[in-house]
């Protein structure tokens, strides 16, 4: 493998003009978590390729591309998900303690009836053989893989005016069950997508008083940990 | 808090213009994760303020931003870093055989030195308080929404002219010890960070022999995981 000749593939990569910087930064800032504004359009075949062909574009740890895209329609599937989700909420909601409980109860977690696809995206921890190239230190890597195919696909879909919403809320023994998943793959995200007309213009969470922003300047630290945080 | 009055935040929210999906494709087409492109050229304080922002701007579970910027500059800890590497890399190596090894050892995996910056992404598992909504059942989950902010970031650099490159050959206690971190945060991604004037048109695995692309159709399945695969 090592004789393989070498094909030089660079080219110029300046940046990009400012009305397509302002076209990312837009689908970065505008993007919103979805659970109740789904339109019952159906998503069609090619528009939901380009949206799974930016996930495939992810990069991924020793170019593994360990990921599958599980798409469903069924409305047996979803009423199942949407079962088991309600299971595993009940719990949560009982986690949360007074006036924090109440406002548990009152947000809409949820669309996964109401979207017309339910896509889940799996990492399969076999899919680059017994040794993967970037992997070997940090297991997890191709976990870290999935999710940026996850965040590729979510930018994506505000871009094609699609709504997405990620759905956490489950027993993974549930999810496996349902999914009919082997031991091997895991479900990473469970996304619900349908074309929207209008999005929250601020994360639903902040709109409701649930958490606020953090300011982005106390984030950044410099060089080490500091002591004192 | 349930007393809270509910603030309506909903707004229009349709597809992107063609020209502004182009430049979202673009960003995901031409991503590149990068080893050896960089310019010496400083990262300036608002364009790096841009990057992190749009890393801040990930969706997050439960709202919990549990991400951490770490900006290093120092010449003393980016050589910390690389002799971590070195060692795990050494590691990393004698687990491939024969052709696959020699291939190994000819690629470049990191640009630890040579990046003007390394910014270490991290995950503080106690941001969001004792319970945090939707991370009630997959306790992963705030390390997938660091993730997305570092693909957030990644889109953003792509678009800037910045190369990014993520390095992940290192050992977990050699990371946490040269930046000095506590033990409720993780490590998620190191990245190196540089102006670039050119990139490969594909990735840098695909082009030396290392894997190839895989079909987006053979990743593609419906409703439950089929029986045979």
């Amino acid at each position: 493998m090592s004789s393989l000749p070498r094909r030089e593939t660079l080219a110029p990569a300046s940046a990009f003009s400012e009305p397509e910087k302002a076209a990312l930064y837009r689908a970065i800032e505008t993007r919103r978590d979805v659970r109740s504004q789904f339109l019952p359009d159906p998503i069609d075949h090619a528009l939901l390729m380009r949206l799974l062909d930016a996930a495939h574009h992810a990069p991924s740890v020793g170019f593994m591309q360990p990921w599958n895209f599980l798409v469903i329609r069924s409305p047996e599937v979803k009423a199942e998900l949407r079962e088991a989700f309600t299971r595993a909420n009940d719990e949560a909601r009982e986690m949360f303690d007074g006036d924090k409980r109440a406002l548990y109860s009152s947000l809409k977690l949820q669309g996964l009836t109401e979207a017309p696809v339910v896509l889940v995206i799996t990492c399969d921890h076999t899919r680059g053989g017994r040794v993967v190239l970037g992997r070997t230190h940090n297991r997890d890597t191709d976990l870290y893989s999935t999710v940026c195919a996850v965040q590729n696909l979510w930018l994506a879909a505000r871009a094609e005016g699609v709504g997405v919403g990620w759905v956490s809320i489950f027993h993974d023994a549930d999810l496996r069950a349902i999914l009919r998943l082997p031991g091997h793959v895991t479900p990473v995200a469970c996304l619900c997508l349908g074309h929207v007309a209008e999005l929250h213009t601020e994360p639903e969470l902040q709109a409701r008083g649930w958490r606020q922003r953090l300011p982005l300047e106390e984030l950044v630290l410099h060089d080490r940990w500091p002591e004192n945080l």
